[in-house]
């Protein structure tokens, strides 16, 4: 069996510093007998004799695509790729990201072991966002990490009501609200207050933003239902909606967001050695390993 | 259809100030026509021609059990019953607790409707809690709320390490850890900093107290896998496990506790207007209700 | 002696509900015999015959001014007269302020017992703000309660460095930074994890928002030296100054804002029984009064 | 003038791995021709030829004590000496502490600058603690960091009221409560969610410990009021006071305990390039120094 015979390549937009990574994967790729399709936009920074397609294409025709960069890039490229159901791979550049967990380093020989069948696959779950304008829905998008109301710096509270499935859960006033996927419990939602929500979980984490009320706690819900804020009044104010601090819109007083599980996840492949917490440590500084091998 | 013929009933132990509501309980039991069986504990607080029976043939007789006091009382009899599958209804006496949210004024109305088959049926995760010692499984005990693993007063700092079904999480340097369900999650893990969890997720929040590093952050992680915690050495102190905070043990340097979910879980019945939300609004004081009745 | 012969009176701007507060207002004053002058800007809620000034009038000729609103009119009022040394008052309107701590009901009673000297005077932090634009100072503004830098709500991270006195605190990474008085430690501050600094002290709470490092924690520092926060770059995106959340400006990459404690304090009278924790209790819903009337 | 012209020396207790720096500051006092008086407890690990004494004696006969090991030992050392005046020096024994902050391959340089006149003295608060028992008071201890009073670790909460030179505070219930002096806002009372307190103001951080109100946050008050904690019943447990997270007494219910600034500071030497923050940044992991030498 093959594994991953077509693979996309996708690079840090308009960063000439991940070229070196990017060619280097290129010859790999060719090397281990892959058909090599680049992002059209980093066909600038690659030398080799590769061919350049639009993500649309990558989507199409890959079986996989590597992502070299950060965090902030994998984000982007899930956004585009995850409906066509594409598996990604992170490569990061620079330092090790959540997502972007192969090492330039060991690039050549986690991917030798990939197109081996040596790999984890795991699926994270994607959020779909809906903003709903007098009743009726808007356009929607998609956030890999989270989704983030918040108030413009000058104003200090957004005042608003959030129901998941038709039930209330309470009023709040706050500088804004996030509602983090398990992958994004570790991006901004941290930095609020919340809790790390572990990938294999099936849920959503609501963490209000510096709220008035100290008992307003960060909340883990089900992602089997659709949690909804309703904004209130804000005279003379503007409140924004961020998907994975990438995309934003600009929300009327009224306006309900509606976010709920989209209906495909995105799937991450990983080396055999991957492990969740490992990376966990590594970001938080959480120190060394066991003293022990096995638990005790 | 009948539902719930052989109903007993616990009243808070040692507490005469349930009385009137234990035998206005009873009273109303015999007029809706069922079989009432109350706890040999709560005897000489009842004058009602009732029978007296053991909490152990309560769990074998009994088609439902009326639980008279605090949350306290209520997880007591939880961990008793619960093995036995039998369904849990609660009355608080004195103020609304998160599973005793039956009032007294209500009881003998709300009663009626669960007879006629109005009710909702709630499933809770169970905990299962083993201590191993030298390597071997010492007695297991069950907790509803939380799993609790904390020093003594006088010393500072207990070290251990903490596994998830043999992948290593961290090494901890803190007060103690504590392992809630979603239950628990607004017991003692929400003045430990834990989320609120909601009860519908199979999961756990795994809580330090008061860690010595700042970014040692509570974790959310399905409950379909054992946490380990191993304890490392800790000359001249205790640590002490607690259930629920009703039954503890010492433990020794070097011990590994293993919390899992139990086998069972514990069936909670509500009044059909139960909301999970409505109680957190009331005990966590957030305030009023939603300025409409549905979502925007 | 004759105490506060001149009385100033401000209301809360546009605020018709006030009118009735503040007509029975003028009448104690007139009936108490003191000079009574309002603030045009109330001019067209108040129908009793009293001379209407500017601010600044009421700043040079009052020996006191009387405040009916919010905490927010009392802020905007206070930086104002402060600086002219004039006293506050506070009188709420509708909820019970952390400085408008006189109700309507006990307005006149205490008008008269302060009037005869019983009362307590209290002196608070002012800050006073600078902005630093390439290397040069702006204007100044002052501040009752906080001086906040923070991003507008589409862009995560702000970078910035903080200073005291010439010794470097720390870089961060965060939305924002918050630098509360003593006074300011209640309001927005707290909602960003700060503690409650008591008005006695000559401190500074310095309480970055959603920082990116989780041990960067609040500090509280000696009022007697100069904070300075650098502005590290910010493609493309604003980041605000913002004092008491009423006044705001741009601020510019590179920019750096010093705080430091003002020239003056801010003067508040209190009546006699005026008890600054018993206000905390009322405002974070700490619940019931001691059980004994003196320590134990 | 001569400085600090006899030195006394202390070791970290039964630690024979602090032998060689014991014996190499001895050598190095000796060569800077200072009388080196040792602590009794350290005389079976050093070699050199100096005198052994009691810490009673090096209390009053020495005009500076340098300390060899962790913040532990200098902690012990301080509750001691700091009656007498005498100054104290910090060497830390593997890592780096908040206040044993000169290194062993320093020491011998740092002394020489420091006999020259070249440091800095730094004066911290002492705490003074007291019980009050049936109204009376009890012996009383001394605190460099903190006072504790702390529920056993089987009991979920310990009920008390907190008082501040006979003004009310609040009722508390949680597992229990720090008054930390600004030396000890770094170390425990930080793990229980309290701020960072600079050491130059003369105050206390009152810290709850898992408080039940999620509102019953940390206070910062002067340190020249009493704060007094009086315990509420607790049947049937033990609540624990302890100091420094070293000496400790059983508490009886009822029991108040009173805390305040002691008559005397204590007074660390520093080397002249020693930088508060610089410390905190190290122990806190804040990462790098600023991009500039000097506040933009």
């Amino acid at each position: 069996m093959t594994h991953f015979k077509s693979v996309g390549v996708i690079g840090k937009h308009r960063s000439p510093q991940v070229a070196p990574v990017l060619n280097a994967l290129c010859r790999h790729l060719a090397e281990l007998d892959r058909n090599v399709l680049v992002d059209t936009y980093s066909a600038d920074l690659v030398d080799e004799p590769v061919s350049f397609v639009t993500r649309a294409e990558l989507a199409k025709r890959c079986d996989l695509v590597v992502v070299v960069g950060g965090d902030g890039t994998l984000l982007s490229a899930a956004r585009e790729l995850a409906p066509a159901g594409v598996p990604l791979l992170g490569v990061n550049q620079g330092r090790l990201g959540f997502m972007v967990d192969v090492t330039p380093e060991d690039m050549r020989e986690s991917l030798a072991a990939i197109f081996r069948g040596e790999y984890l696959r795991e699926d994270r779950l994607l959020l779909r966002c809906r903003i709903l304008r007098n009743g009726k829905p808007e356009q929607s998008t998609l956030a890999v990490n989270d989704v983030v109301i918040r108030n413009q710096a000058a104003i200090r509270m957004v005042e608003f009501e959030t129901w998941i499935e038709g039930e209330f859960i309470s009023q709040h006033r706050a500088d804004g609200f996030i509602i983090a996927s398990p992958t994004g419990s570790t991006a901004y939602a941290l930095s609020g207050g919340g809790p790390v929500v572990h990938p294999s979980l099936d849920a959503l984490a609501l963490v209000p933003i510096c709220p008035h009320t100290l008992s307003d706690r960060p909340i883990v819900v089900s992602a089997s239902q659709a949690v909804r804020i309703v904004l209130g009044g804000h005279e003379g104010s503007r409140v924004m909606l961020t998907c994975d601090g990438q995309t934003s819109e600009i929300l009327q007083p009224g306006d309900a967001v509606e976010v709920s599980r989209a209906e495909w996840p995105l799937s991450l492949i990983h080396p055999k050695n991957y492990s969740y917490f490992n990376l966990l440590r590594n970001k938080l500084h959480w120190g060394r390993g066991p003293a022990q091998r096995t638990p005790g």
